[in-house]
């Protein structure tokens, strides 16, 4: 059956999880690709190309830029970071969902150049949840922690613009939600008259 | 949590199968309930008003047509069948699901009046299987038989109009189909955005 895979997008703020949540998706679920982003920034010990990132350069990302082979990009201090479309496009059309975790931006513009994109929403389950796993990771300032959760609240703001919203009460119900999210637009009528008509 | 039930309305040709998906689904989750029909026949040996149909005087059901109460309704050779809205409005405000098991025009015209309603149309899988459980019934002449197939390939035409297709390879998968699709719709951010404000 060739049926076309899903681009699956996760984002939401820091602290809400959705980390775990994916490596629990992509545990679960062989048939689903994280999708590998490419970056001018150069390997950090123990980072694979190819695996952790398509490692590329200046010349070259300025390349995809213009070719516009890239869903999104963004440039971070005097990086590039980017979603080569090839590799998403290859693996949707052998069949393979495809999940890229990426955030508000950059999930917007995949939505724009790919409609058909899922957008899902992570939320944690409470203001106060949140500023606990903001505080609980340890490693920040208290300025920095007051920075992180205004943002979070300014990123909740635009979840509005999602297709879906999963709260994170623990990862095994929201890792659920996100399967039946993948199994339902796997129902949808746009994506099953061809299928149908193949039958019928 | 007061979060609205959902309205899923199932359809499909005869020999899809979709009385012992509707009944699978029941069994499983207590939080739907069937949409109880009214109608002006009178009640058979063992039926129960209330429980089976809303028996309805012939009168009483033309006051509802004349003040717009019911989602849907039909006249089959004298007798008038109908979805009352107040049994279906008043489980979804409680935050029960509701079920319709419907025909197609009924559905239609369920989606018209109740936009948020959830169509899924269910398909068997295959032109041969749906032979074979049409006349596996063995209650039929040929003649009826073929009226059966031929309306059915029809109405398969007017899955289309329809939000979802599950298509009925066997009773287990079809019916995880539908909690998929009830659970992923309950995340749309159209259902979710109000409890996202009232957490954040």
């Amino acid at each position: 059956m060739s049926k076309k895979g899903l681009l699956i997008v996760i984002s939401g703020p820091s602290g809400a999880g959705k980390g775990t949540i994916c490596k629990e998706l992509l545990n679960r679920n062989k048939n689903i690709k994280l999708s590998i982003s490419a970056t001018t920034r150069p390997p950090r010990k123990g980072e694979v190309d190819g695996e952790n990132y398509f490692f590329t350069k200046k010349e070259e990302f300025e390349e995809m830029i213009k070719n516009d082979t890239l869903l999104e990009y963004a440039k971070v201090y005097d990086n590039y970071y980017g979603t080569p479309e090839e590799y998403v496009i290859k693996n949707l059309e052998n069949g393979s969902n495809v999940l890229l975790e990426i955030d508000i931006v950059g999930a917007l513009k995949v939505k724009a150049k790919y409609e058909e994109a899922i957008l899902i929403f992570i939320l944690p389950p409470s203001l106060e949840e949140l500023k606990n796993r903001i505080v609980g990771r340890g490693t920040e300032s208290e300025e920095d922690i007051k920075k992180r959760y205004g943002s979070a609240l300014d990123e909740i703001e635009q979840a509005i613009k999602y297709d879906y919203a999963v709260i994170n009460y623990d990862v095994k119900r929201a890792t659920d939600d996100i399967e039946a999210i993948i199994r339902a637009e796997g129902c949808k009528m746009m994506r099953m008259d061809k299928i149908i008509k193949k039958i019928f």
